[in-house]
């Protein structure tokens, strides 16, 4: 099976670092394939970047229909764009932060997420409610850390997510952690030893249901809310609309 | 004042109804200026739609903060792009679709929608939840209207609109009707005569609360979720890009 | 226009000063009415005063019918008998709790209000309830303040107000704030100032949510919860049944 | 023991029915008190009703605080100023809807509550969520009865109650039913045999949960929002002053 | 009228006390037996505990139908298989947990639950969903105690309730305790005299909700959740069969 | 890995059809072992049924864990004991209505719950409610099915099931179905292609989300909710003592 992974920002540090997570959890006879968008911001910390990457995003999932992927991913906690990558795509498309809360919540009774900035809150808040998870989520953290901290200062990283992991366990009432950053995958098996729960990264999460998803053969379901857009003219979206025409 | 309105949609007959509407209900020293997006689809109809009509209106936002406009308007039901917007204006924003519910429940025990086609439904929940009005909406009732419509076949606008909003007074509790659709802002009179019932249309309510928050001097919090975002790279968006270097 | 604006305590002295707020906020070209009932109770703290408050509320309401304002404001932050008088009004009633709080959702990604004494916090938590605001609420912060405080010891208020305030931006995610009574109207801007956030008194919204009402012909829906009472005996009342039979 | 019940409001009829189903169902060393108020409303049917009749309501509280009443019940569904009472009340005050209600659960998996004229609904629904039992609340089903038809008409009221009680057992999944007004009590049995399911009348739950109270020696919550009222003046109401500064 | 208690516990101990403690509230001519089923867990600490206990509490409910007791009281503040006994049983079943709580919520705002090991908070929970008492209860607070330091230590039970119930009047809005165990009975009035608000122990509680039920003459709704289960091959448990041919 | 389902009736008809389905959608390398106890109740359909079942359940999960699995599945749409087999496990335990409403939700916005006999509504609820999954659960749709139906007269399975799957999906807001009992296993693939969205058998979803969890070492968090119970005597239940006391 092949799964298309896409990272909204355009970073390709973190392109590759999320590469190397799913190739290291994904089966041998599951192809990965990951890409950051040519265009959009190098990382996304509030609703404007989120929004201006969702343009990007979009063009992958239709070039990725067109070569017939079986899957896709995106991989950003905010998972910007998800309903309508949905709408255009056939098969799955799975955020990482579904993807982590649901694992978390067969194995926990409550866990909170621990990720970046403060002012991600609003965004990740949205992502739980969107999976229904408020009531297992016990709370979200968030630390002093940028999105690009994470490939750059991993000291700070570890420090910061143990701290506020430690936090949730000790005053929140969570029973497990999942990582609220896609830039954060390579430290959950360190995060997890070091404070003696599960620790439940997105990228991992989302490539082993895409391929749950395949192996089950399901695929969007298009009876009305994600049922493919109406065709209809965007202006100066060039590049769309004829991805679009011909899909 | 100058209060500035963006049609999300590229439609201009549309863009003209709405700035119609507004100087209609504007006081006569308030100065409206209505425009469309130079980019995007010709109507909002679904998850796709919306998110690509996000970066239009974004950069109407940008330029109406260089041009120093008191407030803006988002005239789309699903108000896509609301909170990116917030961060970047130091002035209120405000959506047509939360304007007229929090008017509609100072006159009204429960209010209904009514909107266009079945799929808008999941969008327009949303911005029902945005809103925190889920307690005082009755129902969202969709109609056979496609957004265009609401243009091109007034007979039919009435009479669905009639025949849903009779609907949800009789069977879902409501006691005011809030129209789901910018277009749908001529209609609003007639309807209310023809159903005995409070109808806000969001046009005219974001007008009004626009006034309001000028006359109140208020501006968008930046204590955290609006604050202005993170100046940095965003990869193909050229205009967008040098607006935001200059705010 | 005229307006009428009824504070539900006795206190000529919070009476004045909402006058004053209210005119210094109105066009001018909106007549504003203050008034307080000849009978309740000297403040309004907890349910018992509350209750008694409604009976003189409810005459200035049926008074004002007759006498043809154009909208009606409930100037309490509990808003005492807010349903009854939108019963018997056909003209809008607006409290001044539901106005701050709809104008500080749509600056704000949530709220604080900061109010009087501790046992004041069911009370408002009925209101924010009954606006549907329970999502957008961050927290309820009390003070040491009594309600006639607010007349007779501003230095007391702006620093309990102040302090309560910051610990809500702080501790609880509030980005704005909304004054939990209608004595604290004047201290609306300085504390604005102070903390850096946006702030909402309640009686200089409603003024401004009236004036919209009335702009837009809009009037408290009949259908059914807000229908005209049915007239029949009140033993005991004699000024408020003939008000009654008269309208 | 002595137990005072109030019916707010002031059918003598209605009072008598209400006294005559308590001493049924009272133990035999339990004192009975039923009165109505000399003031207030003939019937509560709305907001305006039930807000005038709380003054009433009260004066009777008041009274009983000095006659050594040892627990006090508020004997109409919406439960008028029930929260007032509580405050000025040492002992115990139980409202009808809440003690049907609590009843019903513990032997029904959910219930519904059958009722009087539409417009009621939202009082009741008020109640509803005051005891926190929307969770277990199926429905709240409204009749074509006023609230004296339940002591003029007793056909139409059997006929009315049992078509809504099946209506409720058979599509929204109600396994018992809590009757929404004090005029049904007489009709609690019938309805039970008729329908096959559990009916709970208010009056009698409330006698014997008030008798509970007595027996585990239970007083008001005196902590922080049931305390007294704070002693304060309140002009045109002499009666209910004098009393006050006596208690 | 004859009332069965059943500790689910096989300690005799608690059995005792808690005998003791129904004896001493109910009326003179109330019967009180009071049991521990011959199987299951010394105490319910978690939810391994609770469901093995549920078989002994099953067997118990269905020889307590034959020997025709007038109801029935789970005393357990989880209330092991509380649904099932309602099944299973014409007449009511009432939990120590929803009794105690429907009565604190009739003279308090809200109140908490001081419980014993923090892992006991999940089963708690529940017990408190299933009650629909979620929107009632400020917190569940725990403490360092196992069941059996109920029974062995009372010194250090008083020194744990008073610290957390305390914790919960000041810190999380409570108005009153319910406790959160049954071998805790015995400290309800000491507690209540030391934290000056009322305390609720569920099996006094339950005890008069069981008088109230069968004073009321109700029964067990069958309509539908809780009518008896279809009569079908139990393979190992013999003892269990037998009893259900025989009812 | 080894996977041991549970299927926690005793009928072993249904035993082989879970089998079978597993082994259908398991890995080559998945080794699959499917019990069911050697007590308990031959079909699962009600409260009584449900907690009987769960002592045999947790027999077989002590004797798993023994025997050196790496996840167990518990293939009951009403999971009985999942939070008691959680605690004596260190490895995932899988629900079967938990893994389906997950999978679901990922390809659809909502989904529907369709099962047997309108009595099992309420256990599905409780599980609905512990996965967290109320908001994405459409409804729950019940049929004239007894669960021993599914193994005998498909022809009936296959109406009822298309039957009350459109209705979800035309009238409830569905738009993929979950089925709602483990006999159901062998009808989703028809059903499927019969309604044209996607169906989620809970036996299949649960084998996938277990191989996952093993592939990513996931454990069951012992932070405090599901930790291993306190050792303590059982009386009466000598196999399940001895089994805890060597594990």
């Amino acid at each position: 099976m092949k799964i298309k992974i896409i990272n909204p920002n355009t970073s390709t540090e973190m392109t590759e670092s999320i590469d190397k997570a799913a190739h290291g959890c994904a089966r041998p006879d599951t192809e990965i394939v990951t890409v950051c968008p040519k265009k959009g911001p190098i990382s996304i910390e509030n609703f404007h970047d989120q929004y201006v990457s969702v343009i990007g995003m979009i063009e992958e999932i239709h070039k990725g229909v067109k070569e017939k992927f079986d899957a896709f991913i995106i991989a950003a906690a905010c998972e910007p764009g998800l309903e309508a990558a949905r709408e255009i795509s056939p098969v799955p498309v799975i955020g990482i932060a579904e993807a982590s809360m649901y694992l978390a919540s067969m194995v926990a009774h409550k866990f909170s997420i621990v990720t970046v900035l403060p002012r991600i809150k609003a965004l990740i808040e949205e992502a739980v409610n969107r999976a229904g998870m408020s009531v297992k989520c016990a709370s979200i953290r968030t630390t002093r850390l940028t999105v690009l901290d994470c490939e750059n200062d991993p000291a700070l990283v570890m420090q910061e997510l143990t701290r506020q992991s430690k936090n949730a366990l000790d005053e929140d009432g969570a029973e497990a952690i999942c990582l609220g950053c896609s830039g954060m995958t390579n430290f959950a098996n360190q995060l997890e030893m070091s404070i003696g729960a599960p620790v439940f990264d997105g990228v991992v999460s989302a490539v082993k249901i895409a391929e749950t998803m395949v192996d089950l053969k399901k695929y969007t379901s298009k009876v009305l809310t994600y049922n493919y857009p109406e065709k209809k003219k965007y202006k100066g979206f060039q590049e769309l609309t004829s991805v679009w025409h011909q899909s």
